[in-house]
């Protein structure tokens, strides 16, 4: 074949490529102006967050403390200006033309002031971190220091994209925040929901293949190990035969519930205050305080 | 030690390190022109893929439908560039000196041409995988858009790798194949073996820990959660006792059958139409049309 | 709100975030001139101990017999140099200023002659990994070459670190072997702890979620599937509650063990020589020599 | 001293350069959302206008005939984001509140109306552009092609830089024209400015050291060799004592002068038609149409 | 020639140029740990200087009035640590072994004090500075704010790069405050030798060519424009025909002297105060106080 | 206007400028496959170059006496190899169909084979610049060691990329070696043509300005000052007006002559040996051996 007819092949695509037939429903249009939600973007804006919260363990400065203050502020700034915008995109993306207009000065004000309202959150989700911190800490006996569980523990990781994505979906900004929850789940393997609502002191050991749903609650101090779905049995549906969306369909664990790997829990159901659930087993239905559930024995 | 001993040890180890005898069989010399396989190239190729079949959703640029088609032209003629060094690459890699001329025009235009013919499919390739993410958005209760689903959601990355990766491969072109699925492998957690055969409708909820083998082979509407393993349960060994390469030993779901979190299922078997495999077993055994098993209960 | 506020609220989270009691426990205060533990850097010696022992496989030079010496040449002056670094920086994390002298050149001359030592054995590391590769290749019937399974296989990505990180460790270097194992948990979802001693021939198939405890030990030949993992049952806890560190509490398995897909191997316990385990169950007792565990048969 | 010392020493340094009487005169306080004007964005848009005015020589694509409308497309649009940002810039610098809000639609939508405008005039610039290579060429024995002068003159980049500036500069846009021009000063020792009005066919031999003022007029087919001034001679004071501003001061070249090197020429006078201005002079007054002008013969 | 000629000629010159005879006087060998002098440390240094001098001038940050000691802050923290390194480079490079050793904590802390004197003459710097702002933008009717001084004239860049050169000289620190004013040099043809003293309020117009040689003093107010050379007119010898080193020879400039384009001043002569010397000519002698020298009229 | 306008406007000059008529002349149509003539691989090339020949100085490398041929052998193999790609781009550029076939495997080793040749005149061209590092630093009193030179003095680099541009023209490789030039011009403001034939121990004090046009021969031991010119006087042309190409047309200057700043030599004349030629001077005539030139004096 010589190369005319390749860049025949090409043109010829392109064109196909770039009928609206063939797109349709795929493609996003951006209005003038719109910032685009950027996972880059929001990379950026998690380090940020993480070099605030834990400095001295993220990003290059060599802070101390008679100079911290410097780089929290220059950092809180950088983040400000960066999730404004993102924001705005997560705000805009999607709606009608008539809820957002990226232009004009009322949607960026918005945007801005719901930014302003996460960063002033920081030092309390700080707070909840420690105790994040502690209880994998406390709860590995190969962890040496909290250093190696800041520096090293992918459920650390996780559990601060959870917690900023979290506190940006309460302030009602959709889209990234599930973003920021991906980027997580790409890094670490541990899907976390940015609905979910989860306490103080949690762990997840190791982590990879954990999946906490939309609907999932958490009490305080509970602990997952690897490859644990808290997931939705079934769903009902609507009379067009799709799922009904935003209802109750993820699992209760209450205080100090310990779940071990490959477990898998499904549908709205309670796992009371202090039981244990075993590795590899599925489960369907309440389960009472401080109750131990294992798996039958293998055959040989 | 003083540093002299710090240069002695150094240099004593790369002569070490040199000797042919130490790399034998984990040494590539590559022949001088030849494209090397290169794993970075194989991500901008499947980022600029994204970018044309997803327009607006990947990639920097703000494209509108007036100016789609400078966009797409260019991702093209970059992806043409690209995508031809890269299969000559895959058809040298390995092969002796008779199959592969890297320097020769033949060679780089049999290349060329395999490359144009993947690209003449692009189209084809964009209708299918709006029928995954149309599956992914219909199946998730949590999903709020297609654009959501298109942005976020790592089962649509992993498919796309696949479906990518599976092309290629039909179009004869090994390894590099293999390296695009293990792209995605290393970005979502899901590994499909871009030999395994899948139909439209095609979705994977979370994904982390999912497998599909070499030979499996998926009907229409398939849906898949987080762990499972589509798997070959042994195999059979030819006198040396290697394994036996290219045998069929993958299970064959038929249409609209779904398996939930972490079930294992191996060998050539066949999950019937309709049936529904509960999370966490083992199956070994064909499952009738429309059947649904389950984990025996948990012993308290 | 007006940017007057917007400042007005930046400025007052950046005190509160600056205020010590605020970042107690989770700030790393760095002495001048301490050099940090720094993933990327790790990451760099990584590849560069990739490209060194599988040469023409990773890094972008296309070698050849006559001038590999130049290559690896270069590449071991600059992991000796990157590696130094951070050596001295794991000697120096979190330890009394008694301990580590970060600009003294004793400090350095003890961190260069640690590093020294490592790279004195990667040729025994590279005898080490050969085997593992041509375990993977006689593993797997889809594997079509030694340089497919060198290139592609995250098993031989997530061992190389193991083996990296389990030498450093054993030369005493601590936090940055275990950082070592995290990037290639991050990028593979294999999780192996640098503690684990682990034979020849050694391979993991697919890989996502497996979990190798710090104190566990493998013999030759041993294959796990994705999903494996050898972990802790309980850890004794001390007075105060906190659990006991360096007890050993993983399992052993010995020569020619397979454990497949998502089975649970808790406590130390020993897998019998040539025993197999089956899928997704759960074992908490000694498996005797030659066994073959499998999971109850699932209710219809 | 001890590091607290040197700490101690930075802080009040910083103290005292955060003064706002320190840093009165030399700070350029942004309001939040106007954009920045950028050295890096103008270069980006100067190699995008390249790109586009010589398809092939400048930007990585290779282009061909038939895709070169994607390319151009692509670049036209990039340059219109990028510009657009950059016109807004130069209106906001310095001006009051009253004249420019960033944020505002309307000032974006003025910036972009003159963006627009710019981008219309692209082909008549191309044309223009083609006449000053074609005189370089003519011009000089040593060039070899036209693809060598748009190759490797500093020229024909100097002059770019100047027409795309004197452009802008006639739409209204303030200082970015300026930065533009002094980035080929950077790049070539060639200083323009961008209110001097030059004729078509112009050209400048080597081209270090020449200097040509804000208010010169240059016919059509000049040629200046290196280290030419043209420049003002003295400037009226105001009662002030300060430099009137915007007074013509500069020399007016006719039709196919030439300028031998190190020439200087200052103040309001006219060069006449065909007049050669000998190397190493100093020129005050006018001088005639076809005059031939030397320097006095050296002492020996 | 086949290809293992081509890898025979490399080898074979590779052998020649690593001979020592060959590279004997070209070779600079680094102690191990030493830090290497680097023209990218030192245009970052120069950067970060720019940006604290002149704020929201340079660098990306967008500061305010209510941020700006974040970003002085942490911007001053980072040129401390680069500078250090390259203070101590500066000091060490070159000297015999007995002068400086690089990994001892006493050469760091001398490095670490002249840094920190350095550090605290920032504001100095600033004020004098400002100076030469106001002596630009006063003596140039194009000058259309003191932000467009700042932000384009290649001048204030020179001189900028010249203080802080100089400063760092006074302190002691050879080869890098050469560096230094080479890195404006190559930006802006300007050449001043870090051992010049130019008193406040200087000023050069366009300054392509521009040489102000290491013994040159210029008083307050002096005036500069393009390609004027303050240079040595002949060094005396010494017994081994060698220039000899560290003699006055250069020229003074008292207050107030204008010198036009392409003027060459040579020797240790004296220019009176408010005199002006015209363009292209060539001075050897002293000039008094007031007087006006212009070139001879040219022959038509 | 509205967005749609903008969009009209754009789309209408990309049209326009992809018209064949408007591009006529401007537009460098590659073959496919084809390398590019590149400024930035050229860039990379003369910073392996400079590596290469001046060890330790250039380059990030830390090499010592025992490394050095690794550190030399990895960059002569990288630079053979981008090398080999610009050669070829020389070769190709501008000729005909027949005379140039990219994919070729003969036009690649013809490339190939002109760039061994000149790999294996590096250790020539080293004894040659180590003459000139000698004269650079003997002919500057403000010079304080061969280290300083090499680090800072932008004639070293002018006069490297020279050296290497004009071995690769007497290799028959046209255009690159004018870039490689130009690149220099750029850094150094020094724009000497690669045509021009220069002996040993050459230098330039300061350089900023400096032309030797194609033609030039200089013998031993010449030195100039920034400003000067070896240029043409005029050119004969041939009956269409245009200049012919190819005629000595530029100075001859003699072992051990001296040429002062801003001095303008023109014409195939001769400067004697010994001879010292006056700064801001016009010569267009013979100059007998041991002459000085001066300027006459200027009036008051």
């Amino acid at each position: 074949m010589d190369p005319l007819n390749f860049t025949h092949i090409l043109t010829k695509t392109v064109d196909e490529l770039s009928d609206s037939a063939s797109y349709k429903g795929l493609f996003h249009q951006h209005r003038d102006g719109e910032p685009i939600p950027s996972a880059k973007a929001l990379q950026s804006i998690i380090e940020l967050a993480r070099s605030i919260i834990f400095p001295g363990y993220f990003g290059k400065s060599t802070v101390n403390s008679r100079t911290i203050n410097y780089h929290i502020g220059v950092n809180i700034e950088k983040m400000f200006g960066l999730l404004t915008d993102q924001v705005l995109a997560g705000l805009c993306f999607g709606r009608g033309e008539e809820c957002c207009e990226p232009d004009s000065a009322d949607s960026r004000e918005c945007a801005a002031s719901i930014t302003a309202q996460f960063v002033s959150r920081l030092p309390e989700l700080r707070r909840l971190l420690a105790t994040d911190v502690e209880a994998a800490y406390n709860g590995d006996p190969a962890a040496t220091s909290y250093g190696e569980v800041i520096s090293c523990y992918p459920a650390i990781r996780a559990i601060s994209n959870y917690r900023i994505a979290h506190e940006l979906l309460e302030l009602g900004v959709p889209l990234i925040s599930r973003i920021i929850t991906e980027l997580a789940h790409s890094e670490t393997g541990i899907d976390i929901h940015p609905g979910a609502r989860i306490g103080a002191y949690f762990t997840i050991d190791h982590g990879t293949g954990v999946v906490i749903g939309a609907t999932s609650i958490l009490g305080e101090n509970v602990k997952l190990y690897q490859g644990v779905t808290l997931g939705a049995k079934s769903f009902p549906l609507d009379k067009n035969g799709k799922p009904i969306k935003g209802i109750d369909r993820h699992p209760i664990l209450e205080d100090n519930v310990i779940v071990y790997s490959n477990a898998t829990i499904l549908g709205r159901i309670t796992i009371g205050r202090n039981a244990v659930i075993g590795g590899n087993i599925w489960v369907t239905e309440d389960v009472p305080e401080g109750a131990r559930l294992v798996q039958p024995k293998a055959a040989k």
